[in-house]
């Protein structure tokens, strides 16, 4: 049986370029699908129509809040590369456009070159077992269902209406046991709660404007370390930074996106 | 006199969303185009199609080299929003498409909402008269002349062939004097030599796949602070992220980039 995400990802080819899909609801809150599960759907039909099948370095632009629901996504190829392939991909639903991700893509066992990694090793996340279970997800998400979080003890300062430090990391996976791939991590990095929720004294909303990953790596099976960071919040505007490793111990995938923290 | 970066990004309307240009030779090495100048480029464009004028997070995903010389830019709007707006812009030459800039601008003026910053000062960068003045330009750059730079002391080790971390940092500005802005912000997020060069032994190039650039606010007159730093480079390929700081010690922009590393 084919996994959630994978189900969520489904499309139906309707010409060189096009797909039908439909946008799923496993994956939101409220009604707004999640924009880490959005760019590993527009990286879907990228992988599909570009000569080369991993993201390597993926940006997803939000313009309209998608819909769960039909939708048509347009690609378009901008180079067919020998080691690269770059292409865009729209997702359309009542003939408005919801969010493109614009994104270069090859062969991740195929690089090769100099490595140097300074920091050499993951941040400083205790063993699963000492690490706490989910907190209470927001309400109106289905989102929480679909992974499993485990949050470094004494992080969460938001779940108890405090301020602390806008950092938030732990363990993640997807709940129906489907393991890490270059495209699952597009959704794991948008898939941990907001660490600028420690850093309001609201309850506030962070949608996402811009979302980039860059894949580094494909991860080995298991659980995936994520640490998350936001360090400047300006008049409303953060960026937040991510890192994902895998179970051996690897760096897999960096994020940043910009959101907007929101009250409505 | 308008300054050569002004110049460089002089833009001819040939219609509602085209523009004819000609790609300066004056931010390149060995004919190749800096890739934040034409981020630059892109972004100009963008400002006049866009009903807001400063870019917020514009990303370049560079397909091809640009070369200098005419060229088109073709600008598409992908939402024209009260607090923001979304847009493309492709640079093509001899009807090639070379890159794309993808970006959501607004009105930096205007933006509202809480604040929290958390490291809340510049990275360790001495005063500029205790920095270093420019090491040697590489072979064929025109770059080095437009550009002034201001290193922190003991740290291009790649100017004297040895390794360190691939840390750089300290001064920057437009040697024509003309101050920064949001738009110059994007030139100097990758005006500065490579922080990889010092993890590598070989004498290498560090061609941009894809450049991000997020301008947090509008940059005081005088020096810009700048800081760079590579953490992984895996099989050729590296992030480099890049903070910007104004004279008066705010933060005002965050860059992210993808490059591979080059013997050719």
């Amino acid at each position: 049986m084919p996994s959630e995400l994978d189900r969520s990802t489904r499309l139906v080819s309707t010409g060189d370029l096009t797909f039908d899909t439909e946008v799923s609801d496993a994956w939101g809150i409220s009604g707004i699908p999640n924009g880490g599960y959005l760019l590993a759907l527009g990286a879907t039909a990228l992988g599909q129509v570009l000569s080369h099948a991993d993201p390597l370095t993926v940006t997803a632009h939000f313009a309209r809040p998608s819909r769960p629901g039909p939708g048509q996504i347009v690609c378009e190829v901008i180079k067919a590369g020998r080691t690269q392939s770059m292409g865009v991909a729209r997702l359309l639903q009542d003939g408005k456009e919801r969010f493109r991700v614009t994104g270069t893509f090859t062969d991740l066992s195929a690089l090769r070159g100099p490595s140097n990694e300074a920091p050499g090793k993951p941040p400083p996340i205790p063993p699963i077992e000492r690490c706490q279970a989910a907190v209470a997800a927001p309400p109106g998400s289905t989102f929480g269902d679909r992974v499993e979080l485990r949050f470094v003890p004494g992080t969460t300062h938001f779940a108890t209406g405090e301020r602390g430090d806008m950092v938030l990391g732990g363990w993640i996976r997807l709940a129906d046991g489907r393991e890490p791939d270059p495209l699952s991590l597009l959704l794991l990095a948008d898939a941990w709660p907001p660490p600028a929720l420690n850093g309001v004294d609201e309850r506030v909303w962070v949608p996402t404007l811009e979302l980039t990953v860059h894949v580094r790596r494909r991860p080995s099976p298991g659980w995936v370390r994520a640490w998350f960071r936001t360090r400047y919040l300006i008049d409303g505007t953060l960026e937040e930074d991510g890192e994902l490793w895998d179970a051996r111990g690897n760096l897999v995938a960096l994020s940043r996106q910009m959101a907007r923290v929101s009250t409505a």
